[in-house]
């Protein structure tokens, strides 16, 4: 299907979810876009109205009976998502309605679309690259803001740009490169060894940043796992809410919105925290070295943040201490929360530095207070976001991009390498192609027809 | 909610079905509707843009963030679904985006909208009546081809003209009888008697052709519970399959668009037949008699159409007789089905002929080679529409309006009878202004709160 030649077809799709609605919108595209729908089109004659225009009027079966009352949006190409002629009918959301006009499109000529058919289309007429393709993907899957803004900035072409650019100016050394091939007789250098020295450097680092920027990105796309972990009446429900008690509030209540899972969502900045509830620990009577219930130590290996509440008019550091030996594993940030400290003015939350504990990691509150729990926000934030800025800065969430960066790298080093040691044009000149080559397969400049298919089939039919 | 203030407030709503998908639509309907969207837009001024138009631009956040990039069109009143301006908004179907956008909107100054209050809004802006606005409704609910078509017709105004056209003869009456009164001393008749005799003749008839309908109505609304019965290997799954082939083969792969029942439905002429399993009978390896399966007879007595299907070969009409003796009830329609005629050509099956079937209530087949299939389908839509033109007539399928009309018709049949009885003009008057009461009920002329409010609540949200 993605192929040149499945383009000469004009392909149709519901684009809207399925099911009963007030609208339902399907979609045409393709050189016959037009005329097809015109063809069951009661009203204007669409042939001869102007681009981005809508029209009501009724859609007609072919014995000439009505479908629906429709709205018809008209997209000219180039200048609709395609490129293509685009039609968008608007009809009334009934099951029946949305699958009797699908059939009737198919009766007049059109093919049913498949999985991101629409946005292949899109990028063989270059209205965008596939990465930015995969923006779009990640925009219909988004579920937080953070994770929409990151996947808008890649189908708006921010990492596009960041590639294209490299790729330009590595393009420029190459040629030279292998220009120099040609000479080999000759000895002559026409690349600029220190220049390329630099160049390369730069690049290496700026591959790394994306690269590192993955962990920030992947958080996003895929939310952070932080357990609340404590000993029993520590006030982990009552920070749970404390921390939870805003966002509750903004949620609206468009149904489906909700995700499946017995753990609550914590969104700071759009960045979403699943807060996991460890209900061994809560439940246990005795000394949480007495608990060995295994779902809570592996909710706990799953995850990266862990939040330590203890009443800080209870718990002495050593038993703080030994409590933190059993839950701790090496990829697990700690956060010690010394709670109820509005019941001890004289507690020093200093007394809790211990090995792996830093005084940034003891956020001391009164959850019943709301006390500190926005720096405690800030505090998640923070170990997930780092350095990053994520407004400004480029943030990799496609793990296919990770996979080819860390290829580029890995040629990109090995040409630094080569040059360092003083080593031939030929192998330098390879490895900078084999650089060229993945980052080419990030924004699709090489492509493969199996690429494609993996890319576009991960989307919904109508996009 | 469904009252004249509300009508202040600029409303929206998502308008497709909930859950992620390519695309999603929000509309904003009300006198802020375009300064409102506009505020939050970037790309055109919106406020200068003609209607019917379509724009892409961003849709930002009250921080200036992009939320997302969308396509607004714009539709001015009156010549909008609402009659007020209106905006819709087309945005990549991210469920958390169709929230941020709502939530947006809201923030920008208008009000989540209730069920039906786009629709509400066009009845009070008179872009419908009320028998429209519930064609409305069902056209969203529609689920067959007839079902649709009868709801569409229902929107397009079908029952609303013959009601006006009823109505505007009998106030012209009314009117008359009342100027009477007024002039009760001198005994004159405005009213022509024997006109308003033939009148009320007509007007009965009318209606009671309205509320026959009803049955058809309902029908194409609920589907056409149907039994197919028989004992074991009378053929009655090659029956099923043979009447389902067809069917089968036009259904389209949207989702959500199967019913959530066990049993098969048959489409003829787009009037859903639900073909009912009795698995008691079919398991049963004795007499019909003995299978004394409650769960058989409690389908036998939802339903009102039952197949008998027989083995022509084998059973003589004596045993066919005793088994339907068995499954008869009074508001059963039989269908005799002597099978594997191609078995038995001297099979004569008008010795079936017995009490309560009739000739044409026998349809032999060969169900193995489809013989007489398409004449048994034909017969199954003939016991459903009887002699009513589901193209051209006007068929009730509200049950509103059903019994509005019965309350009509019970008014013009005692108005009628006071007529023919010589009763005064007071009283004949007081029917006729009780008929058109209730006649205003079903159109809108007259409403109540409580009537709104029960007929919009029954829509779903963004309609």
């Amino acid at each position: 299907m993605y192929n040149r030649h499945s383009l000469d077809d004009t392909i149709a799709a519901l684009s809207t979810a399925p099911g009963q609605a007030a609208i339902a919108v399907l979609r045409v595209s393709g050189a016959e876009a037009i005329p097809i729908v015109n063809e069951g089109f009661k009203g204007k004659n669409l042939e001869k109205t102007e681009s981005h225009t809508a029209h009501l009027g009724f859609l007609m079966d072919a014995e000439g009976g009505v479908i629906d009352q429709v709205v018809v949006t008209l997209f000219r190409g180039p200048h609709s998502y395609t490129g293509e002629d685009t039609v968008e009918i608007s009809c009334h959301g009934s099951t029946w309605i949305q699958q009797a006009i699908l059939n009737r499109l198919i009766q007049l000529g059109a093919r049913a679309a498949g999985p991101g058919e629409f946005t292949f289309r899109a990028f063989i007429h270059g209205r965008m690259d596939i990465s930015q393709a995969e923006g779009v993907a990640d925009l219909i899957a988004a579920e937080s803001s953070a994770e929409a803004r990151l996947a808008l900035s890649h189908l708006r072409g921010g990492i596009s740009k960041e590639i294209a650019g490299l790729r330009s100016r590595l393009i420029e050394f190459a040629s030279l490169l292998e220009l120099e091939l040609d000479f080999a007789e000759e000895q002559v250098e026409f690349a600029n060894r220190s220049q390329l020295k630099t160049l390369l450097e730069e690049a290496i680092l700026k591959v790394q940043g994306l690269v590192d920027s993955f962990r920030l990105g992947n958080a996003i796309k895929q939310g952070i796992n932080t357990v609340i972990a404590g000993r029993p009446n520590a006030g982990k429900s009552t920070l749970l809410n404390a921390l939870l008690q805003e966002e509750r509030a903004i949620v609206s209540d468009i149904p489906g919105t909700t995700r499946d899972t017995i753990e609550e969502v914590l969104h700071i900045e759009g960045i979403p925290f699943r807060l996991i509830d460890t209900a061994g620990i809560r439940e246990a009577q005795d000394q949480i070295e007495a608990i060995g219930v295994q779902r809570t130590h592996d909710k706990i290996r799953q995850s990266s943040i862990l939040l330590y509440v203890f009443d800080v008019t209870g718990l002495k550091p050593a038993e703080v201490q030994s409590d933190i030996a059993v839950l701790k594993h090496p990829d697990l940030e700690i956060i010690l929360i010394p709670n109820k400290m509005d019941l001890n003015p004289y507690a020093h939350p200093e007394d809790f530095v211990m090995e792996g504990i830093t005084p940034s990691d003891i956020i001391p509150t009164s959850a019943r207070n709301n006390m500190n729990i926005p720096y405690l926000k800030e505090r998640l934030l923070q170990s997930v976001t780092g350095n990053h800025d994520l407004l400004s800065q480029n943030i990799l969430s496609n793990s296919r991009h990770l996979d080819c960066l860390q290829r580029v790298k890995e040629h990109l080093r090995r040409a630094l390498e080569q040059l360092n040691s003083g080593g031939g044009h030929e192998l330098i000149a390879m490895d900078i192609r084999q650089a060229l080559h993945y980052l080419g397969e990030i924004t699709g400049e090489v492509t493969t027809e199996d690429l494609l298919e993996s890319i576009f089939t991960r989307f919904c039919i109508g996009k």
